[in-house]
């Protein structure tokens, strides 16, 4: 990824948050059959583990073998920004338009679990996380689904952790304009719908004006 | 991709109109210092051509000489899928979990072109299609940028297209569920922000009400 230093996301709560917030990764591997991408949801387990799980009929699991490398690419919100946005355009007009984006690319190497404890543990912990954050108190618990049922679901599944090697992490979300810009820029993307990246924004802004 | 029958989106129209909606592509390729991923906004021309530009300071056009494949992942929204969504739930409890999505994904060969012309033509593009979009009569132009500014942003980018060599549509929207627990979901969508996700679920439960 093309990451010059004002755009690396360097704050690694910031770089977990993201990965914790949208957890629909991009999985990409070179294959036999080139390139390959599947969009699985991922929870990291502590920090240098992912963790997941395919539908047993998806082949990654027979075209990429354990211990290969895999690209695991999650995105936050994305838009594209206007020069109208910027409060200095009237002003000098040196502005172009531009996209605004924050994403993590997280490299490992993948290793397949296919035994029923490690399977189990995966969509358990996935689960829990998701039900417990758009439910809370009335979360559904896989208990809830009948005996049978959930064996054949889990039978048809394979689990797998990726053991990470590296981690790039990308805001780009105008930090490179000018403050009254960048602020605006956030305040227009906040009523936009793009209220996580706002929020980073006015964070950058709110570090800047403490210095 | 896994990509069972049931979730290939077969409808072309609903492709295209994907790309159209979410442009900030994820381009993936395999070079000499292994997978590279970029978010860059695409655009399509005709049927069988994505155009791009990349930052010239972007490595990519060295790694990834002209010729080369590349493939160009689209993502509309997603989302987590709560059993407890489905009001077939306390019937059978036969649900378990599931994430919701809309891709596509193009697979194509990498050509880059480097005359202002082309470079002109695809920044031109793409700013006119945004700003429209966003501005509508307001719509901030090129022109309204000094000319030195222009030309300087010009000669830091390098533009591309992709020639189409296959795409794959995926809308994984809860159509393999009944149609009353596909209503509900798209309703939940809707009421959480997904919406263009929502639109897509509703035509699908419209169109079996048809037959």
């Amino acid at each position: 990824m093309y990451l010059p230093p004002h755009f690396e996301e360097t704050d690694p709560s910031q770089v977990y948050e993201l990965i914790d917030t949208f957890p629909l990764a991009i999985l990409v591997a070179q294959t036999e059959q080139g390139l390959v991408a599947n969009h699985i949801p991922l929870m990291l387990q502590g920090k240098h583990e992912l963790l997941g799980h395919l539908a047993l009929n998806n082949d990654l699991h027979q075209l990429l073998p354990s211990g290969k490398e895999i690209l695991a690419i999650f995105r936050g919100e994305d838009a594209y920004i206007s020069p109208n946005w910027y409060p200095t355009k009237p002003i000098h007009h040196r502005h172009v338009p531009t996209w605004n984006y924050q994403v993590v690319h997280v490299y490992g190497t993948i290793h397949y679990q296919d035994d029923d404890k490690s399977k189990l543990a995966v969509v358990g912990k996935l689960t829990k996380k998701m039900e417990e954050r758009t439910h809370g108190e009335n979360a559904w618990r896989m208990a809830d689904a009948p005996k049978d049922y959930l064996n054949a679901m889990l039978a048809n599944i394979i689990a797998f952790r990726i053991e990470i090697t590296r981690i790039l992490g990308k805001s780009k979300v105008s930090q490179n304009r000018e403050t009254v810009d960048l602020e605006n820029v956030a305040k227009v993307l906040a009523e936009r719908g793009s209220a996580h990246m706002a929020e980073r924004m006015n964070q950058i802004s709110e570090t800047r004006e403490e210095e």
